[in-house]
């Protein structure tokens, strides 16, 4: 979405809410309901996404008042962000609206990030649009090198990042990927997403990317928003996505919140999730296929077999067979493979278990 | 130091083992003492170090004996490392640890990465070496934009990287800054550290290291040890540091950890430390100076007094009369400031406070 649009949108937002007050009425607005209950995973499209159910925020009501007034503000001030050409964290946003309203208000109200976080979503959600479009910059943390160039417009310069040339680093991935960049150039058959960041490391020294040339990225843990993006837009051009973790729910679990989202982020819906995601690894079979793993594995811990049962209960998980039959080993054999383990017998090992994986495609749904 | 020498070094240990053993005699070798007794603040040169006390690890010493092994199988390890040319994370030793020796060892012996990781420091303090040295690479977590460029020779390539070309985003500092690295036509007046990730993005939007002409990075938080050996580089170069962060006891403190490195650290002395990095803000004395941050300040909770009453036991900081002051104002006021709170009134704010502070030379020792 164009900022033009994007200020279009929130302006709407405002001039409705006139018109309600002219109109002697209580100004409202309708956001597709976050909770439990509106949360769900679309077979046909394969991610988790929210109902039908609406809630109605109404000024007129004392108990959503509050919130009414805040979601304003804060449509209110990103708005002004657009309009300046700025951006902030949602802590910025936080303290600029601690700034104008702090003291007409309860300061309880303001004091803690997570009801602006909450407020940020219900907006998001209300007017289908990303809080990257509001200027809202987030969390960064993952990195990325292969054979891609990426035109950066960004505070009035343009810059070319050629992503091959990053050396023993890497570029950041950027806390948004979509408003003024554009990859282009992608002279890479596929995207690798490596767990961890020490892994990454491995296969860039390999030059993994440039032997096999493939999209490197690692989310470092659970992906940050800017990375999925970035998965996403690949995928978009076509790029099939292999995904590589631990052997444990924890790892699995990344994979499955970069493939279908999670609950909390089932608002976000299509532009975070990748279904077409496959998993190379590491599996609990591959205990079986490589020898000296046998040794390298570790005692699944108590919370490590709950956090198993759980995902045997996601149908968006237990409908795959596969995925059934790698979580019942976990529960039997109480085991855990970290995806570090495969340079126990020798350092380079890592990248030749990748080609061997994706060569005859034992990949997971 | 060189591969080469490291290199000899490693064979230096092993060797002077095997004359021991021909004279019947155990092998030995002395590391300095790591524990809190044996850590003492060097006001000559102004960083935590270790004292004289060693420690004599001996082979024929029941209670010694599995630690000594361990620590030569490092050695061993890491010698290999060296001669492939290639580099893993301290989990990666600890499989190729694992896998060498954990069939004849009791399992649990390397079932913690703890225990590699503290024979590894054992192993960086007897022979006076950096484990970056020993092609053990670290987490990445910072990141650098200004005007300077790399030369970046690894993996058998060279890469010249321009760090006021990074778009949006920055160049990842890497985990090893100092074999194959070289900093070359730095451009700038002085390096400028910030706390948070998110200060950091809004800084580079303005462009600041490019209108202030400075080297911009941002730890994330505590400085990742690639993040230090930066700084301490750039330092080298003749650059003044500045540090900005929270005003709270844990933001200080990782001004502190930078500056003269902590109790934890000591071990690594002065190649870790930048004792002539000075601390711009944010201040408690903010509070009085900047109208509008009277209502963004913070509320202290009980663990923040708590740290700020250790900070003022520490020798290197209670003897610095500007840091009791500040100290001395959170536990009477009860109060904390974070950094962005600069942002409340005016997102460009940042930037101007800080080109205030050094301009003033309204820094903290």
């Amino acid at each position: 979405m164009s900022e033009k649009e994007t200020i279009k949108k929130l302006s709407g937002l405002g001039k409705e809410m006139v018109e309600q007050i002219e109109k002697k009425r209580s100004p409202t607005f309708e956001a597709a309901l976050r909770s439990r209950g509106n949360i769900e995973y679309d077979n046909a499209v394969g991610y988790l996404r929210l109902g039908e159910k609406k809630e109605e925020r109404r000024f007129l009501n004392v108990s959503q008042a509050r919130t009414f007034m805040q979601t304003v503000a804060i449509a209110n001030k990103t708005k002004k962000f657009l309009r300046e050409n700025l951006h902030t964290s949602i802590r910025g946003l936080y303290y600029q609206l601690k700034f104008s309203l702090g003291e007409n208000l309860d300061e309880s109200l303001f004091e803690e990030q997570t009801e602006s976080n909450a407020l940020v979503e219900d907006l998001e959600v209300a007017m289908g649009i990303k809080r990257e479009d509001l200027h809202l910059t987030t969390d960064r943390k993952g990195v990325v090198a292969g054979n891609m160039t990426v035109n950066d417009s960004f505070a009035g310069e343009e810059t070319v990042i050629d992503c091959a040339k990053q050396g023993r680093s890497g570029w950041m991935i950027p806390s948004d990927v979509d408003n003024g960049m554009e990859f282009v150039d992608v002279k890479a058959d596929y995207v690798l997403v490596v767990e961890k960041d020490a892994l990454w490391q491995r296969l860039n020294e390999d030059r993994f990317w440039k032997k096999d040339n493939c999209i490197l990225i690692t989310p470092k843990g659970q992906a940050s928003r800017g990375t999925r993006r970035m998965i996403r837009r690949l995928a978009d051009k076509g790029l099939p996505v292999y995904v590589f973790t631990d052997c444990d729910a924890w790892g699995w679990y990344i994979y499955w919140t970069i493939k279908t989202g999670s609950m909390n982020l089932a608002y976000l819906g299509s532009d975070f999730s990748i279904p077409e995601a496959r998993f190379i690894g590491v599996t609990m079979g591959d205990i079986e296929k490589f020898e000296f793993l046998k040794k390298l594995t570790i005692k699944a811990k108590p919370i490590d077999i709950k956090r198993a049962e759980e995902m045997m209960n996601y149908p968006w998980i237990n409908t795959h067979p596969e995925w059934v039959k790698e979580l019942k080993k976990v529960l039997t054999q109480k085991k855990k493979i970290e995806q570090d383990a495969l340079q126990g017998q020798k350092l380079t090992f890592v990248g030749e278990y990748i080609r061997g994986k994706i060569r005859n495609k034992e990949w997971l749904p």
